[in-house]
């Protein structure tokens, strides 16, 4: 690792602490380093408050040691004027004379940082850590680059991928140690999705039952709003719950629930399935950058169709259940080639206790 | 490791060096030790052939060296007159004053050796690296415990339990690397067996395509006699093929199929299906101690709806498919509850180039 390795580590570090609250903005981490010596740090605390570069310029006391600085800054700094002023600015305005960045912004709206500096003779380095800085933004890269949310399978399921036993019944395939990680992950998501059957059938309460993690905002597709009033899912926070439906259902029952606190949100229906593009945009208006999708079959069957997904994490019991009368996890048309199934990348297996969890990342998007 | 563990660990690899070979007998080694130094060594080359203990006794030129010495032998020394004479009426003649066994014996026939040897005055100690003497000849003790072949399940599917894609086509999901892990397996096994539905639509050789493998025998469960003469697997050694059908099969196709050198086995068939006791005592008096199972669905559910499997090797591509339309690895009704999904122990999971594998064993057998 060299020097702009070490400092730039020390910018994605600072970048983490925003982790779940910067949404929609990225996780932005900066360093001010003075003769090889850090003489300030800030990070991007929340959306509306000042960016990470401004953060780090304002906690050096003595302003003339950013003469000659060099800045670490895992994102492009921004070049508007959003809710802050532009930090290009405020860089050249500093003192600082060189400006190390891990990742150009995949935002038209804010990017040009890298030009406005290097027009103010600013020495300009672009791709330190850069695959980092990626990974670590994700999620606002997905929002960005493809309008629509950073999606998450989960699953739980016997290792022949049933998710159910007859019947539909699902309680419990998978361990407690398993639960309780999906869990944290609902905490580490904006947001919790599932289909309408499986609120019927698992009468799911989807809140994240760790002490010290957010409560997500629960999505359910319910087309037709089949949602019963005496769901377990509306006996906590209401107002989180978004339940996506589509103008042909009961106006009625949208006002009782609306009454409820609940937040009814109406997506276009295109051949008896929500279009992907709206089911997005409506999500990302709502400020759900990252979405855990827990199910059931037609649902995993949905957004792996229509290449929605970003990872994955399936979770195995150790065990193998007869598949007739059973839910698969992929409930949807199988393809007529192997090469067309839906590949998982950069998997990686562990042991959850006495499960087995596969983790993965989807590479391909609907565009593709 | 204290001294009579480093000498049975001895044993052991000695036994292994029958691998294979010694069906349907059980692989054994013999050290003989005396002060110290190991002063003979032998193993059960094959059925028929003498056994370890003798082998051993053999091997020390001068008997004398005998009075006085330490035996260690993985399985308790036979006590009856099979093909050969009892080692226990060796051992005692020889001189041995001490033997030190890792398991006893599950033979009733063979079984008494341990009380011979006390009653002739010779110091006895059973139990020495039990677990490891019982993994090594697992074969063996299932064929004697249940009257069945050891059964191992092999698969290759998508992580969501699916082993082919529309229309029943599976070649190929997994990858190149996996699929000459199966052909090892193969080999390390007597028999290779699938369903008739495998013959029709994958129509494979079923053959170990490895160097310095024996090739397996291949078995077929085709109640209705349904294969195809054309079929691949007739092009090479009929004589090692076994097909397994119904009374009620063509009596005139079976002619032409013996005719062919290809072996024709009736079994009883009760519900529609091959009864599952005569089944694997038809196998193992085929001398098939060990036999890899492949498929297809139907054939899996068979085996592992009535508990017949040991082992099971899952390989999974990294690919997630349509389920509406394809095959399940387990084709046979859901259960009622998760509870009664049929459990494996002890899994690992390893990554085999792309792909994952994850092998188990299965506690269950049918009398439990």
């Amino acid at each position: 690792m060299n020097t702009d390795e070490f400092f730039m580590k020390r910018a994605i570090e600072l970048a983490k602490k925003g982790r779940g609250k910067t949404c929609p903005n990225p996780m932005v981490g900066a360093v001010i380093v003075k003769n090889g010596q850090i003489i300030g740090e800030g990070h991007h605390k929340k959306a509306g408050l000042p960016h990470a570069e401004v953060e780090a310029i304002n906690s050096v006391k003595d302003k003339t040691l950013l003469n000659g600085a060099t800045l670490y800054v895992n994102l492009e700094p921004c070049n508007h004027y959003g809710r802050t002023p532009p930090c290009s600015l405020a860089i050249i305005q500093s003192g600082i004379k060189r400006v190390v960045i891990a990742m150009r912004d995949v935002n038209e709206q804010a990017k040009g940082g890298i030009e406005r500096l290097k027009e103010a003779g600013i020495e300009v380095e672009v791709g330190v850590l850069e695959n980092e800085a990626k990974r670590l933004n994700e999620v606002f890269i997905e929002n960005i680059t493809y309008k629509k949310p950073f999606f998450t399978m989960k699953a739980a399921m016997f290792l022949n991928g049933c998710i159910s036993v007859k019947g539909g019944i699902s309680k419990w395939i998978t361990s407690e140690k398993s639960r309780r990680l999906v869990h944290r992950l609902r905490g580490l998501h904006n947001a919790v999705l599932v289909g309408i059957n499986t609120v019927i059938m698992d009468d799911p309460l989807l809140t994240c039952r760790i002490k010290g993690y957010r409560q997500p905002k629960r999505v359910v597709l319910d087309k037709n709003l089949k949602i019963p009033i005496t769901a377990n899912i509306f006996s906590k926070y209401p107002e989180n719950i978004y339940i996506i439906t589509s103008k042909a259902a009961d106006n009625a029952k949208k006002r009782v629930l609306e009454a409820m606190d609940v937040n009814i949100i109406e997506c276009k229906v295109r051949n008896g399935e929500f279009d992907p593009d709206e089911l997005s945009k409506k999500l990302l208006e709502n400020d759900i950058c990252s979405c855990l999708v827990e199910g059931g079959s037609r649902t995993h069957g949905y957004f792996l169709k229509h290449k929605l997904y970003n990872k994955a994490y399936l979770f195995y019991a150790p065990k193998i259940s007869g598949s007739y009368g059973a839910f698969n996890v992929a409930g949807f048309e199988a393809p007529k080639s192997p090469s067309d199934a839906i590949t998982l990348k950069e998997t990686v297996c562990k042991k959850i206790g006495e499960d087995l969890l596969i983790e993965g990342c989807f590479d391909v998007h609907r565009d593709s």
